[in-house]
């Protein structure tokens, strides 16, 4: 998930664009010579869910059946589309990635990935039922206590930590409060 | 600031795009019918502060030089941009909005506006000094106690639900969790 290459031709009308700094800006954007047009690129939310089965306190992680981390562990997380809540795309993803039927709790982690311009967002969630039904994006979707967690094999820093956040607050009796952690 | 237009043109190659639903996907897609890229269009993160004074309480707002909303009062908040945190952007527009010098704190309030497809981040953070420097973005930056909030004169949403919030956690000595709050 490399930061979004950059433009070369303008959206509006095709022409080439030119890269600098437009009046009252300070930073180069894309601006068209023929149309005006200035083209700003920015960040991109990922936004997901860590599910909980509370009958057991294990967590929900989906082996990713595409590329990049194919094969490893990841929280159900996706882009966030236009036309929905951060809330709404979390659980999205995780009906989409696991099939799973959760019950969405409190905002849990915003985590910053700068070096690939996105902001994470994961929402605590209580899973209604422990059956899954994982999409075309996932190889599997299952359960797993904090023991059998395969910290070796899991896909993205911000479900490391996330699950590490989890795992300590809950251990500590804590309140769950929110993180926000920068990934280097 | 409305959603941004649709493309038309690849900004890769310059093509006309098809608008159809790409493999492996089920939203509508700007794709390349030449290069075959396909081209996302995603929710932007506006990212600001919410900075008071603590020897008495008051608050900073900045009184727009630019529209939207010209005239009227925000707290200092801006488009996120590459290379930075939310919590970054968040002091950098502070410093070019009201040329304020402050200590940030906590993430304080997530506010999704799906409408025009951005989600806005407000820090609270603390000043250090009363006296501002408002840069061209603003007509002045000044500070006002709950009493002198100009409510009919805010000129979004995300700041008056950020300020109702403070002032709601403060009267009740509440501990300034977070609020993840959805705008109409």
């Amino acid at each position: 998930m490399p930061i979004p290459s950059r433009f070369k031709h303008c959206p509006n009308c095709g022409t080439v664009v030119d890269y600098r700094v437009p009046a009252d800006d300070n930073r180069e954007r894309a601006v068209c010579p023929a149309c005006h047009a200035i083209h700003y690129q920015n960040p991109l939310n990922v936004v997901g869910t860590l599910p909980v089965w509370e009958a057991d306190g294990r967590v929900l992680l989906c082996r990713r059946a595409i590329e990049p981390r194919h094969g490893l562990w990841t929280l159900p997380a996706g882009f966030m589309e236009l036309g929905e809540t951060t809330a709404e795309g979390a659980l999205r993803e995780t009906q989409e990635e696991a099939g799973a039927d959760v019950e969405m709790g409190p905002l849990y982690t915003v985590l910053n990935v700068v070096r690939v311009g996105q902001v994470h967002l994961f929402y605590r969630a209580r899973l209604r039922s422990p059956e899954f039904n994982p999409g075309p994006e996932s190889l599997e979707a299952r359960l797993f206590a904090e023991s059998e967690i395969p910290w070796d094999d899991i896909a993205f820093k911000t479900t490391r930590e996330t699950l590490r956040c989890f795992f300590e607050d809950r251990r500590r009796g804590s309140s769950y409060g929110l993180h926000d952690i920068d990934i280097a």
